[in-house]
């Protein structure tokens, strides 16, 4: 293995979950980030057993003064000169505002160099139309998503942060222009879109096949304006958990590697924030967003064979004695550990991903009229 | 980077400290693994903020019910099928006890499948003569030793297990008899001998240079006496934190790699102990050894050239405004840092280490009469 299909030098600060079985959270996000070739340090919010998707898990949560206790231990010693950082899941609102606390500090020792220290911010509260956390959570992440470089939120969560209901494209951009506007939020990716649930008119003037889903990204213009690209990618038909984590993780990598790519003075640049005349889907973000999703589908892609493989091998001598309810939770655990990323022996679909995927340029007077 | 390069798929549930920043413990360990193809489960028995070679940190030490959660939280959900078990560092003898009932509960899971599971165990106590850990601690690990298939003390450790003052070869030789003899332990490593303070006579049969280290493994036969092997390295001019959790972490993926490469039967033969007339260079933890130290040397080395470089471009300015403690800790911090094991850039030298050095058989007749 040659280090050249590694990402530039970085250092990274991850501050989300750690579960000892699986791969969630910082689990996934610090293996992903260090497999590219990354330097990270982990701060883990929780100390869970597996992630709760198996609907029974057991562990303990880090409160905020524990978080801010590792953060000083850090910085004590000298040990923050970290170029991005990452930072997803925290157990409560105060946790919320303790990570929030660490990447500010960070960003006021890197003032004097712009673009120095880039801070990704995954606000995790809930998908599928349901917060996962507690209410006062969300007012934590309205405060705090000013001071990021680049939010990841799926689409509940962009419903929740701009107050606009996502159900077709145009009222998708909406949501993008708003958190632009309301958050003075550089860049933006709305990982996992199915526009296929959307009225047929609004999703009508481009062909999106059903089994798709779409990944919309923006970079804002100078005068706060969206610079909207989207992705489209085939579904596959398994639930993953961690998806989002790999998602986050790889762009760090990525996004960091295409920005050294790109004009030299970008990487000096505040937030990185292309110049207006780039075009969306020349945008770094863009760019790295394509790697991501490339890579995030051969690693899926093959972790659903071995899932099958697994499940088709599985031990089920016994299941019959059990009562329906026993053998219905038997068997949600046995997919649930089916269903966990297959990430060590895929490093090279990390590395040097091979699928191709596009960013299209997405114009809102693309938008069908009806529909705006 | 292609997978020829990996080590059989093997599960490893690895049981350490973890740190935030930097590589030791759990961070270390979990990454090696992982690097060689090792899907692994990290159970941390401290979160600390960085490790205590620095001399400061911050953090929490998890209690012996929390461990014990987590690994319920696991057998709920049945997440226990691993192959290998690592544990390493526990902050007190109640965190060791636990750990024990994990290994003993995995080995007793095992139980109809003899070598289908392997404990190696790091009786993390102290070093340099001295105790890093309560008093109490030893007791608990004397209990533990006896579960263990492989164990790694380093030589203060083989002291404190054994007894026996290791002055000389012949001590040493000693010191893994009784330690087969007492605990009926199959494997025992002997990290880091520095022979070159034996006194000159028990030193002689074997040419030393004084800048080398010493490792001493061996596999006990089936009447309980040693297979010794010895094999020699350069020892590198700078102190470097969680080397030891770099070799056990190596060991577990080169053991049960060499142990695929030998006999069928091995892998099916409780705590994989070969045959008797197999010797002591042919043994797999003698073939694993080799490998697991030319990957340490070249990492290290790279690491040692990586400090020097960070070192000498530190930004010093303002040290002279210290008071001489504080300039002290300061420069104590930096070197600290800068002696951080290079990992994720390193990975070719994990994965495929070019360095050769030869494992020598060590039999006790070869010592000198003086001094057995």
């Amino acid at each position: 293995m040659s280090a050249d299909s590694l990402v530039p030098e970085t250092r990274v600060l991850a501050i989300a979950s750690h579960v000892v079985y699986g791969y969630v959270g910082n689990k996934m996000a610090t293996l992903v980030m260090q497999l590219l070739g990354c330097d990270v340090a982990s701060l883990n919010t929780v100390h869970f057993s597996n992630h709760t998707g198996y609907r029974q898990f057991k562990g303990t949560r880090a409160t905020a003064e524990q978080i801010t206790e590792l953060y000083e231990g850090l910085c004590q010693s000298h040990l923050t000169d970290f170029d991005v950082m990452l930072s997803g899941y925290a157990p409560s609102a105060a946790a919320v505002e303790a990570v929030g606390a660490i990447g500010m500090d960070l960003q006021c020792k890197a003032e004097k160099s712009p673009g120095s220290f880039f801070w990704v911010l995954d606000p995790v509260m809930g998908d599928q139309g349901r917060l996962y956390v507690n209410n006062d959570v969300v007012p934590a992440y309205k405060k705090l998503i000013r001071h990021a470089d680049l939010i990841l939120p799926n689409q509940f969560e962009a419903e929740t942060l701009s107050g606009i209901k996502i159900t077709s494209l145009s009222t998708l951009a909406e949501a993008i222009t708003a958190i632009h506007a309301t958050y003075n939020t550089p860049h933006i990716i709305i990982t996992s879109v199915d526009l296929s649930k959307f009225t047929q008119s609004s999703a009508q003037p481009t062909t999106t096949p059903s089994d798709s889903l779409t990944v919309i990204g923006s970079t804002t213009r100078s005068d706060g304006s969206p610079r909207l690209f989207r992705i489209d990618v085939p579904a596959l038909d398994c639930y993953f958990s961690g998806t989002g984590d790999m998602f986050a993780a790889l762009i760090v990598a990525r996004l960091r590697e295409a920005v050294f790519a790109a004009d030299p003075q970008l990487r000096t640049t505040k937030s990185w924030v292309s110049p207006d005349e780039v075009q969306a889907t020349d945008l770094p973000l863009a760019r790295a967003t394509v790697q991501v999703l490339a890579s995030m589908h051969s690693v899926l892609e093959k972790t659903m064979e071995a899932r099958d493989a697994e499940l088709r091998a599985a031990d089920i001598r016994g299941d019959e004695l059990l009562s329906d309810e026993e053998r219905l939770k038997r068997q949600h655990l046995r997919k649930s550990k089916a269903a966990e990323v297959r990430l060590v022996r895929n490093v090279q679909y990390l590395r040097n991903p091979t699928v191709v995927f596009h960013a299209q340029d997405w114009k809102k007077e693309d938008l069908p009229a009806r529909s705006q």
